[in-house]
Order: structure tokens, then sequence, then C-alpha cells
């Protein structure tokens, strides 16, 4: 009886007292009840899955997140596509407000929701499997090749893309589990960029991220919910399938913190434009402040270096914007080097060619911190927009 | 001047009414400073360093873990050790309580301690490099062979051994980053495990944790503090230098998540003897309530089948008990392959050869489990005892 009991109802009949909780060792042990702490315990936290927009594009990055790219097998179609999105639908739904999978072999690993987010892309190859190739936007190809690039086969493309973040590392294996379980007949893994960032609480919400080279990374960013969202969210302009949905962009971008090492602060600093302390620009003393870029040093030399990324990384274009939200990573490093550490590099536009492509190639040409960094990966992907209840993700293309 | 201050500090200059937090498009924008959030916050935790014992042992289980191996380069003899222990031990200390490493390049990154504790082990070699191979435990050597291994090399062994645990992954990372750095000109990285468990705060403290099977694991452990300190820590029966000191198993265990899916709950529950929902023994109701081994069912049946994993791990002598602190881990699959999952299983015990082989023994015989499980590493580690201020670790094995 007690075992169809969440902790608090459990503890509130009284049964504890029979051992339900026990104190030993001067340590209370509890009962491994799946249901999370507090109420208000980011446990418990979930996001809305209907809606307009995919979730997982303009929520505050939680601090895990899986990418698995995926790559279909022969002969699905766009019958298949149907039943594969129907369950992915079904299954996201469910998971992301802490319910088990419809075929769930683990159904406790679902009860501490976490802020999961599930986010699904396409890319070229959903539209060929689909016969929707006239709607392909141009944008949804390979990028074109920059000189920095290194670029592995192994980090690379792929038909399908979730995006799967949440506060709880094991929330997040367990959805991967899910879901690429229910595709095993339609799709195969073909990579997974595991990245995290500050645990939550650890500090406070809000606070920008730090990369593994120690920079304040996220500032500059379009803001949601402001008229920016015309730079993140295709609007009628588009191709009807892909109304309130997103073009994206995942690199992995290898740091070479060996290298970095060599540098002091203040030549650190100018190879970005911003302090490290602070993420401020080398013109102020605070993160959100405008950077001066025509600001001069009394040797008539610019305050924030003509080759410091966030200069290269501006155009004056103000439509050469994007949204990043990037993801460290941190893996084994190979034999006889001594880390393995990146940036899953994470961007969302709504027309990469005209948003995106210009800044890649303005840093391709120069930008002082390519020296330390190296596209070792890169795919492309259009996220098609959110879904009502009733609906499955992708129909507007599938069956429109 | 801000740029010395933290936030709270900040804050209460007044600065920030002149730009240091900016409300834009209806979101509070921080200036991103390394401080973690409220005094209370699981960013600001931090475990004493100093004291009888090293941490990370009896510490309830953080969030993450990054187990490092590192094997001696040529040459390294009983002073490069001491130089090495110092350096580590001094590192260790401060970024500990949240400072910056003597030496860190990213003191940024050590600002938010999370609980930070870092454990370090000797293999066998250490005891070589030392001169000291006299003073070597008899069970400080590769674990027998056993029939369900498939170990492989690149899991497996290691001189020295870094145990990095703490509630934030960022925190892990560069604690891994600052420690193996200081160590370069001693010793090359053999093996990184990265694992995880909840994230702080999703779950309530002391919760057991869930493995990746689903199942509620560490429940039936020593309980420090208590008489069963014996079995953790060794005494003054064994070598002096590793008084306060412990023995250390690191296994990696893959699971076969595939063919487990294909199990129902109730065999599932049967394999280990062992409720999924809580955890409770399948002869009653609640997680630490004991097992009853003997009971029948109205068929005479064994309740808890006889080779269940709890029947099979537990031995009749009470001297064959280990303390578990294990970690889950979750890894791109290898092509063709819908999982790499499994367990960093860790063990500390006072003589590995008198209470773990033993165990491991029984489950190599008889264990329904290893349908599933299959452990791919093996690494053995003694642990010396912690040190005081003024001391480094290891001090009583390289400088008796
Ligand atoms: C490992 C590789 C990279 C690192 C470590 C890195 C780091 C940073 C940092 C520290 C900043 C300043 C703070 C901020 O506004 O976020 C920044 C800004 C920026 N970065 Fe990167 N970045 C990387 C790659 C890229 C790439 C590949 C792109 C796009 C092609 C890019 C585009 C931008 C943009 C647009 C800004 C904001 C510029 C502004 O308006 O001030 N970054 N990056
Ligand atoms: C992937 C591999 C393994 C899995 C999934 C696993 C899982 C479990 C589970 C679910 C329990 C019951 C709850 C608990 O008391 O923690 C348990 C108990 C136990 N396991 Fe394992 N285990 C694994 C490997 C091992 C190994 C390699 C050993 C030691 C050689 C071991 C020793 C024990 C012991 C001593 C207990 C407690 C038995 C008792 O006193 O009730 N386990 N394990």
């Amino acid at each position: 009886m007690a075992r169809r009991l969440g902790r608090r109802a459990f503890l509130a009949s009284g049964a504890a007292v029979l051992g339900g909780a026990a104190a030993l060792g001067g340590r209370e042990l509890l009962d491994a009840d799946p249901e999370p702490a507090a109420p208000d315990s980011p446990g418990r936290a979930t996001v809305a899955f209907h809606g307009e927009h995919q979730a997982g594009v303009v929520t505050p990055g939680q601090a895990f997140a899986s990418f698995v790219a995926l790559d279909l097998v022969d002969g699905v179609d766009r019958e298949a596509l149907v039943r594969l999105m129907r369950v992915w639908t079904d299954d996201i739904e469910r998971l992301t407000r802490g319910a088990p999978g419809l075929t769930d072999t683990e159904p406790e690993l679902a009860a501490v929701p976490a802020g999961l987010t599930v986010t699904v892309g396409y890319g070229p190859g959903v539209l060929t499997a689909a016969g929707r190739e006239d709607l392909r936007p141009g944008w949804l190809t390979p990028l074109p090749a920059f000189g920095v690039d290194r670029l592995q086969e192994a980090w690379s493309g792929g038909d399908l893309l979730l995006q799967i973040c949440a506060d709880d590392e094991i929330t997040v294996a367990h959805a991967v589990r899910v879901l690429v379980k229910e595709a095993r007949t339609f799709a195969t893994v073909r990579w997974v960029q595991r990245g995290f960032r500050n645990s939550p609480g650890t500090v406070t919400p809000g606070t920008t991220m730090r990369n593994l080279m120690g920079q304040v990374d996220g500032t500059s960013n379009p803001i949601p919910g402001t008229e920016d969202d015309r730079l993140i969210w295709i609007g009628p302009e588009g191709p009807a399938w892909l109304h309130g949905g997103t073009g994206m962009v995942v690199r992995r971008i290898a740091m070479n913190l060996d290298t970095w090492d060599e540098l002091d602060r203040p030549a650190r600093e100018q190879v970005i434009g911003r302090r490290l302390d602070n993420g401020a620009p080398l013109t102020g003393t605070h993160e959100h402040e405008e950077p001066d870029l025509e600001a001069m040093t009394e040797l008539k030399l610019p305050v924030i270096e003509s080759f410091a990324h966030i200069r290269r990384a501006r155009s004056d274009d103000p439509d050469h914007r994007f949204l990043r939200r990037s993801y460290n990573y941190d893996e084994s490093p190979p034999a006889g080097e001594l880390s393995n550490s990146g940036l899953v590099f994470v961007s969302f536009q709504a027309d990469i060619d005209a948003q995106f492509t210009p800044i890649q190639r303005r840093l391709d040409q120069l930008d002082l911190l390519n020296q330390w960094t190296t596209p070792i990966g890169s795919a492309v992907f259009a996220v098609p927009g959110g879904c009502r209840p009733g609906e499955y993700l992708g129909q507007r293309l599938l069956e429109p």
C-alpha cells in the first residue's frame, strides 16, 4: 500500500515510525522515494512543452545538455517520420512534466523533471526522406568550409537532432535513453555531445555562464521577448512549416588550454576585449555595459584590440546577430595530453545564411581567439515551431 | 575598483545603480560575479580538508565525480613524489575552500567550491618509485581475475588516483585541470572516468542514489561514525603510513540496458531482491528494513531468490563488508548501439583482500545480475590518512 504513496503522504500516514525513516548512526535514513524534494526544489521545476515555439531555445540554459544527432535508416519515409514524431511528441510531453514515457522501463528515473526541455531539429535528410525537398530553406545545408575548421565526421552532420537539457544529469540520461530507444527502428545514433554549466543554485540565477577558458560567455545576446525576437524566430516570410521555429547551428570547438595558459591575464583580456573577473568590456566596469569600440589609449591605440573576438564577432549590420546557448565539454584527454575541453557552441537564428554565416566568416578571417580554439564538428538543423495539444512536432511539414 | 569587490559589497556600494544590474527585456541582467549565490547556496558549501582522514570517503556523495588515474613518468623517485605531494596538498587545501590554486590560471573557476573534495590514492607503482615496497600492504595489487571480467587496459590500473567530487561540474573540471597540470612533469593521465548522481537540491538530501538500471543503489552500507568505522579505516594493525587511511577499489561496470529492458518489473526486482519503487527488500515495505532471507512463499520458494544480488553480496562473515560510493556513467554509444551506460563502482575498505575480494568472488560465482553487467575496468589504490596543517598527504610514507 505504502508503495503507491509519495513520501509526504507516507510520512503523514504515520507509517514512517514503523521503519520508513530510521535514525542510525546519527544520520536520518530516508526511503528512496523517487519524488523530488520540496515543492520549490529545482527537481520539481517544469518547463511547458506546448506553445508557439519549442522549449529549449529561449529557455534560460539548464545545467546539463545532451545533444544527440541521429541518422535515418534506409527506407524511412514520410509515414515513418509521422509515426516517429507522434511517439516523440507524446514522450517529450510526458517526460517534461515528470511523467514516465509511454513504454518507459525505468519510470522512477522520470520523476525528477528538473526543468527538462527537449528540442527537436531536422537536418536536410528529413526533408529528403519526407519527399519535401521543395520546402527546404536555403540555409538547411552544411555550413561553407572555413579556414579554421578541422572538422571530424564523428562530430558533424546528422538527420535528426535532440537537444535534451535539464538541471539533473540523471534526468537527461534517462530522457536520452527513452527517446533514442523509441527511435531505434527509424534512426541510429550518429554522435552524442554532453555539456554542462553551473549546477542549479550554485550561482545566482541569471548569472552568465563561464566557459573553461574562464571567460564570462554569453553576455551580448539578443533578448527574447523584445524586438530581438525577429532574429530568433522564423516569421511569416519563412516556409509555413517553420513558423515559430528557428535555425540551429551546433559546432564543437576544442580549446587549446595548454597554449592559452601561456598568456598572462592582460593578454587574455585583449583576446576577447572583456575583463576576466566580471566580463565587463575593457572600456567599462560592468558586464552589461556597451563596449566603446572607438575608445583609444593615450598612445592612440584602440583600448579594445582591432582583432579582439568581440569586435570581430560584431558587424555593422544589426541583422548579423543570433542567440548563443553554448555548453562546456570536458572529456578524457587523448594519450599524452592534459585536457580535452571546449565548447559545444550552439546558436539559434531565423536565417543561418543571413545572420550566422557572415559573422563566422569574419571570425574565420581574423579573430585573435582563433589561435586557441579549433572547430572540430559542425551541424545545422531546422527546429520546427512548437505544437498545441493534439498536434505533433513537425506536423506542418509532414502533413501540411 | 569595483573589480576587486564581491557582488554583495558592490551592490551595497550603490554602484549597481550605475549599470551593474540592468533590467532589459523584463530580465534582470547581473554582473557575472564569480562569487556563488546566497551564503547558504550549495555553491558555497565546503568540506574540511585537514583531519584524521581524507575527505571524499565518508563524505555523502556529491553530484559529480571525476576519477583520474595517472602513471608516474620514468625517473620519479621519493624526492619527486614529496614535491608533487606538497604541491597537490597545498592546491587541494586551497581549492576545497574556494580559493584558486597557487599557480591557477583561471582563478574565477575556483570561486564556487560546491562541496569539493579531492581524495588521493596510491597504486603499487608509488611504493616502487618511493623505494618503499616493504611497506606495501598485501592487498595493494591488481584484484585476482574473475570469470565475469572483460577488463580493458584503458580503464584499469594506475600509479596515482585523484577522486574529485563536487556539486558543480565546472568546479570538478577546474580542479581536475589544476591538479593534472601541477603533476605534468611527474605523471601522465592514464584514464579519466566521469560520474554523476542527482544534482544538489533535486532530491531530498540523504536519499539513496539511483543507478541507470533504475535501482536504488547504496542502501545497505556500513554507517560511518559507528563501530562500522573499523570496516572503513585502517587502524593500528595496518602499516603506520596508512593509519586513518583506507583501501579503494574502482571498477567500471557496463550495464547492458538493452537486454535488461526485456525483463518485466517482477523479474527485475528478483534479480536484486529489492523493489524498484523505493528500494525495500522484497520481504518488506521500507528501504532500510532488514531483508528476511529465510522468508518463503506459500509454495515454499524463497521470497528473495537464491541467486539474487543482495543475497550473494552478503556473507555470513560480518567482516566481509565495505563502503560503496559509486557513480553513474553515461557516454556516447559506440556505432550501432543505443547506450553506453554503467556504474563507476567505488568501494572503500580497510583490507581489500579480507573484505572485498570474498564478496566479489561470491558474485563472480553466482549472481543473477551478472547477466546484465560486465566489469570492463579495475584498479586498486591505497588512500593515505588525512593530514594536519603543515603536513602533506602521504608524508608518513615518503618521509617516515
Ligand atoms: C570556443 C570558442 C569560443 C569562445 C571561447 C568564445 C567566447 C566568447 C566570449 C568570452 C565572448 C564575450 C562575452 C559574450 O558576449 O558572450 C564572446 C562573444 C561573442 N561571440 Fe564568441 N566564442 C567562441 C566562438 C564563437 C563563434 C564560433 C561565434 C560565431 C560564429 C561566436 C560569436 C560571438 C558573438 C556574436 C559574440 C558577441 C559579440 C558582441 O556583440 O559583443 N563566438 N565569445
Ligand atoms: C553495475 C553493477 C552493480 C549494480 C547495478 C549493483 C546494484 C546493487 C543494488 C541495486 C543493490 C541493492 C541496494 C543496496 O544495498 O545498495 C546492491 C547491493 C549490494 N551490492 Fe551491488 N551492484 C553492482 C555491482 C556490485 C559489485 C561489483 C559489488 C561488490 C563486489 C557489489 C556489492 C554489493 C553489496 C555488498 C550490496 C549490499 C548487500 C546487502 O548487504 O544487502 N555490487 N547492488
